[in-house]
């Protein structure tokens, strides 16, 4: 079985969500059934960039990972939507090395390879990105999931996307939730170090904890990308 | 009874540690056993400040907290060191309405009521605050929390800092760890709103980002003080 990977790097530290701060290694999975307008990973999403993309099996992606963390970690599967790809073998891999996996994906495609997941992160994409989120098909991926730790992020770029969160947030009460601030000032795909927006970043930071919490909505962890603060938008950290 | 309050604010989101992004009420306790040389929080430390801790009782403590968040969400306790004031009936109070308690300690003195709280943080100081640790009191500490979640935090501002908080965490294998960055430059007492050197703290971020994932050491997660990176020093935020 071959995987279309776009890139694979680390060990950094995770930048967004449940497991920011934690020693990872990304495997950045090419393609995705997906075009946000503001997607900040267009090298992997745009089938212009294929040729970019590497053809690997299972065992040659595994072998990237551990020559780069020669030790158990956190293996972070992203994209592109990862899981429009089969990475069940390689989780099971990892599992039997100790590692553990996280999976970060819009929600579009269920697989039965959720279950062994260490951490399944679902992003829903609010109506800023144009995109419109298949509840039904939100819905199979948490059955999919079974018992592997599940958490919501949503990704806010206004009002719109904030309201929008706050309803999605109530149909899915169990779920631990993390709110993020979007960056409108996404890398172009040919750019290793592009220029940010970082006042523009933390302005919709301070915005976004001062709207939630003028709601006394307390559910949310929100957070920024803490990669974006400290390495801009550097790729590859 | 009475307690010793530098200040309450909030909600605002936790900065730092375990809960990273949670909305959060702060109650910041007067009075310190500990004159760490790098303090950020003088102004509840050093008894030249103790005209301006407000007497409270637990009650008026509580009020005070629910004038600011009128529905559940964290009740962070820091200081100061707050181990050594009683905060056990101010937990009993908020758990019987829902709210939950973190408490941030030193680890130099023990409180039965450390059994209660959500979440104990315990922070052992570093070569380079002057201090040095008790580790009978600091196992006293984890003795009392019994089954209260425990983390480990050690704030690293150099490469003595490191070694040690390397052997700290060989110590104590089973907490969870997670290791912060040290700013040089914690706001004086007095002030609102002081200046920092941001490049100082992104740059030892980075270095102990690299120091940590170049020993293979994949055990901590490795956090900045996001409300330093958001709003600077500015208290009460």
């Amino acid at each position: 079985m071959t995987l279309r990977i776009a890139e694979i790097f680390g060990p950094t530290i995770q930048g967004e969500g449940a497991v920011i701060g934690a020693p990872t290694v990304f495997v950045r999975a090419g393609g995705c059934d997906y075009r946000c307008s503001w997607c900040d990973s267009l090298h992997a999403v745009d089938s212009a960039y294929r040729h970019t993309w590497a053809k690997m099996d299972t065992a040659e992606v595994w072998a990237k990972v551990t020559e780069l963390a020669k030790a158990p970690l956190t293996v972070s599967i992203s994209g592109g939507n990862p899981a429009i790809q089969d990475f069940g073998p390689l989780i099971e891999m990892g599992h039997d090395e100790g590692y553990t996996f996280a999976l970060e994906t819009q929600g579009s495609v269920a697989q039965p390879w959720f279950a062994k997941l260490d951490t399944l992160v679902l992003s829903p994409k609010p109506p800023s990105s144009g995109e419109v989120v298949d509840w039904a098909k939100f819905d199979d991926c948490l059955t999919a999931a079974k018992d592997a730790p599940t958490v919501l992020k949503i990704v806010i770029f206004d009002e719109d996307d904030y309201l929008w969160a706050r309803e999605v947030a109530d149909r899915y009460p169990a779920l631990p939730l993390y709110l993020q601030p979007g960056n409108h000032t996404p890398p172009p795909p040919e750019a290793e170090d592009a220029a940010i927006d970082m006042d523009g970043i933390n302005d919709r930071m301070e915005w976004l904890v001062d709207r939630a919490l003028a709601d006394n909505w307390y559910r949310p962890r929100i957070l920024p990308q803490l990669h974006v603060l400290i390495w801009g938008n550097k790729r590859g950290v």
